[in-house]
This record gives C-alpha cells, structure tokens and sequence, in this order.
C-alpha cells in the first residue's frame, strides 16, 4: 500500500471513460459516510457504463453466453464520501491472456485535486455453469483501442 | 495475486477465530450466487463479532471516541457462494503502529477443504470528527494475545 | 395505518416461528439505525427460515420449478434498530387461493414489550418463466397446519 | 389489494416529479430481476431527488434538526424490473398535520403503458435525538403548492 499522495490529479484523466454517481442516503451508514462495500457497487456501475458505451452489454447479462465473473478486487479509501456527494469514477482497462483487469479511481468536489478512493478488480469470462470461456472477438477488438497507463499513479 | 492452491485446509484454522454467516437470498446477484461486493460484508461481520467476543463492542459504534474507519480492503473469489450456503469466515488480526491488519478466509461446505474466498482489509482509529487516534490500552492488550500466522497461505 | 398501542406482548407469540437476527453495521443508515429497506430483508430472511424449517427450501431457489415471488409489501415503523440490536421477528402464514400472506412482527430488547415494527408480504408461486404455478401438495399440507390469528392486533 | 388494472397511462403523469434510475447489476437478484427490498431505495431516490429539486436537501441529512423518518412503507410489485431496464419513478406528496404523504408509481419501457409497481411512505419529522418535530415554514410553503391526485389509480 503505497501512502505517499499521486501526484496526478483529475485534470489529468480528460481522455478516461468518466461514470458519475451520486451518493444516497441508503448507501450512508451510521458515520454518516458511504458504507465501504459500496465502492465495489460504485466500480461495477462504472463498468457496466464502460460496457454500455461500446455496446457491450449482452456480456454483462446473466443470460450471455460470457459474463465478466470478479476473481479478486482491492480498494483503498483515502477521505469519506458524504450524502448527496457527486462522484466522479474514472476507469481504464486492459486484457491479459484470459484476464480483464479494470482500475478505478473516484474524486468529489468536496476534497478538490485529491482522489477519495481507487482500486482494481479482475475478471474472468464465464458461460452459464461457470466455465471459463474466450473473450468473444467484438470484446477483444475494442479492447484493442483502450489506452493503458504506465505510469498510473494510484497504486495500492 | 498468487494463483497456487494454498496447502493449508480448514481444519489447520481451528484456533482462530470462527463467523458463520448463511447466505440469504437479498444476497444473490442475477448469476445466482452471492454478490461479490457482500464479502466486503462478511468480513465486517466477522471483524464485529470479534469485536463483541472480546467485550470490545463499543469500539465499532458510531458514538465511540474511537472507531476502526477501513482505510483499504482486497478480497480474492476463488469458488462461489451460493443461497443457503453457510459459510465461515476465519480471521486473525495485528496492530502494526496506527494501523490495524485483518486477514480472513472463507470456506462453505459445498467445496471441500478449498477456500471459496480470502482478503484483507486494514483501519486505523478515528474519533466522531474523523480524526486519527491511538488504540485505547484495553485494545492494545487484547491484540498482543493475538496470533499472526507468519505462514498465512492465503496470500493475495 | 393503525395507531393504537397493540395489546399483545411478545409473550403472547410463542407458539410462532421466531427468527432473530443481529443489526449490522452495513446495515445502519447515517441516522444510526437499520435503514427502513432492511425490514424487507429481515422478513425475508423469516421467511427462508420458515421454509427450511419445514424442508421447503427448495421452494427458494431459482432452479426451483415453484418460486415464492413477492407481490405486496408493507411496513409499519414503530422504534429504531440501533447497531448490534438483537432482533426477533415473529411470522404467520396463510393461503388463501392462490396468494400466500405472511405477517410479521418484530421486538428487540431495547424496547420492552413493546413491537419495532411489524409488516404483511403478499406472494404468488412462479416458475423460472415467472408463470404463476399452483403450490406444490406438500407445502399445501404444512400450511394447512399453521395457524393464523384472527385477532392480529399488529394491523397496517 | 385492488387487483383490477388502472386506468391511467404514463402520459396522464406529465406534471408530476419524475426520477430515472438505471437498474444496475448488483441489485439483482437469484431471479434475475431487481429484488423487492430495492423499490424503497428508488422510491427514497426520488423523495431526496424531489426535496433537492426544492432545495430542500438539508431535511435529508443527518445533521439537519429536521429529518424526515420513514413511519411506514407499502409496495405493490406488478411486472419485475431486469438488468439495465431504466426506471421512471413518479412522485406527488401531501401534509396532513404533522406526516407526510408520498406516492410513488414506476414504469419501464419493457412494459408499455402499465405500471411496473407502485406504493406509498409515510414521514414525519424528527431531529437528531429522534423527537418529533414541527415541518419548518419554508418545507410547509412548498408543500402547499404541491398538486395531490384525488383520483390516483393505484391504490394498495
């Protein structure tokens, strides 16, 4: 876990694929701040946008012939998000062998410059009865196109 | 993330620390199992009921002086869960200067003597104000009793 | 809504199913207390709990040919559920045609004798096609076993 | 429970707060569709979005000295909600001496022209140490303005 502070900051993610998200009072608990469970919900909403951009839906419905099935996530939570706190979450992906990895990173307008949360989560794709299965050729080719950042400052 | 089968079983866990939790169905996620984001949850029942077996309750109330806030969390989905699996989730636990270290490990009777799931989350002490505080001394002595398995297999 | 004082005490209930269940952390709100959406699961953790009892567990698993789906919902709140409150939530059912009713009610130690909340849920037996099913005999036979109380004084 | 179908369509709904919600893969459940203790979430949704909308969104906050509370909660669930199905949730509200009185109805594009589930929260106003409160001016102001449909279909 690396403590030292990014220096990137949310400027620097313009070309991202950006998801908002607004904090409801359902997600609070009783600190009065998002309840951290809710970031993995936070991450999922995000890709799920990711998919929906690229017209990659099916992939992320039960009844597909691939579904992206989570194999670990790690988030680390730097300041709280508060009710009604609108939330930016920034994600970019790439494709090992038969590995999606996904990072995320979160900022709100209440701490300016400084992200509140980011993590990872890893993917694999699954039939129907949980076998392993090929990412189909639409998925790989769009993938193709994402950028990967070397340098991503957000390490955990 | 280290994908080698760990070569401890469930019963080399028998002097830690033991929640059982049943999987309901508000739980389940449309590929039937339970979702991913509810581990974080499982975990957090298990760091309370420790909590509670060693009178150390208040310290997870939100009108405490001193709260564990979780600052980091990882969590890595080897097999899935399934409505009315019960499940138990093993932890042990350190305090490493401001911060304390939780490791976990779950295993359900549907996949024999293999983890289903295992993570870690860390916290640090805050008071109502989210300020940071030391570990009063009645939670110090109780972690020094604790074990910490140099060996944990469990590695993410 | 009806908001006269009930007669009966939790004494009077103890011929019925009893489920207990402990507020979580993940399940409080920024109010400190269980958010009102958990009562729903509470009561469908009751619930589950009914059919197992019973050996009717099948009846809630989604592979299952006969699935008891929700209708209908209502709660009634009376007093908060704080953190690590020990709830128990009492029920009763019936069938009436083809709709099953469930009552509930709930007391915690906080409140002596006094119900937190109580609720009706409404179902109706699907399939995996969501086609409404006849109820299998030998559900029909445990429930012509239950009773129902005329007199329920906890009326929504 | 009054079975028969309401007359009323989507477009008689014109001038009555509306607020969307996209429904997202973690609130499925085992059935594939979005469990039934979530239609609080979205009817809670649309009440903060209503309120923020009025700038009213202090009365939904923790630290405000005026909370509205949840008293009591009913939900009639008609036609299911699946992944990525975008909710409308309708919304009109009454004073009536100290509770308020909100209705919600939910259409979907899946089901053309028939409401997917309706249902009603009742509130009254509490501050922090949970004693009831008088609405402020500015909220009884607001209300007063507020249209209240003798004739709404869906009744429970």
């Amino acid at each position: 876990m690396n403590s030292s502070r990014p220096q990137w900051q949310e400027k620097d993610l313009s070309e991202h694929f950006c998801h908002s998200h607004l904090v409801q009072f359902y997600e609070t608990d009783a600190m009065t701040v998002a309840h951290h469970s809710n970031y993995l919900r936070f991450f999922e909403e995000a890709r799920v946008a990711w998919l929906r951009r690229h017209q990659l839906g099916p992939f992320h419905s039960p009844q597909a012939d691939f579904v992206l099935a989570v194999v670990s996530s790690s988030v680390r939570y730097q300041r709280p998000a508060f009710l009604l706190d609108q939330l930016r979450i920034y994600l970019e992906l790439r494709l090992e062998r038969l590995k999606f990895h996904f990072r995320y990173v979160i900022f709100s307008d209440r701490f300016q410059n400084e992200a509140i949360a980011w993590g990872e989560t890893q993917h694999i794709g699954l039939d129907g009865q949980f076998k392993v299965q090929r990412p189909p050729p639409e998925l790989v080719q769009v993938l193709e196109r994402e950028k990967w950042t070397e340098t991503w400052p957000w390490s955990l």
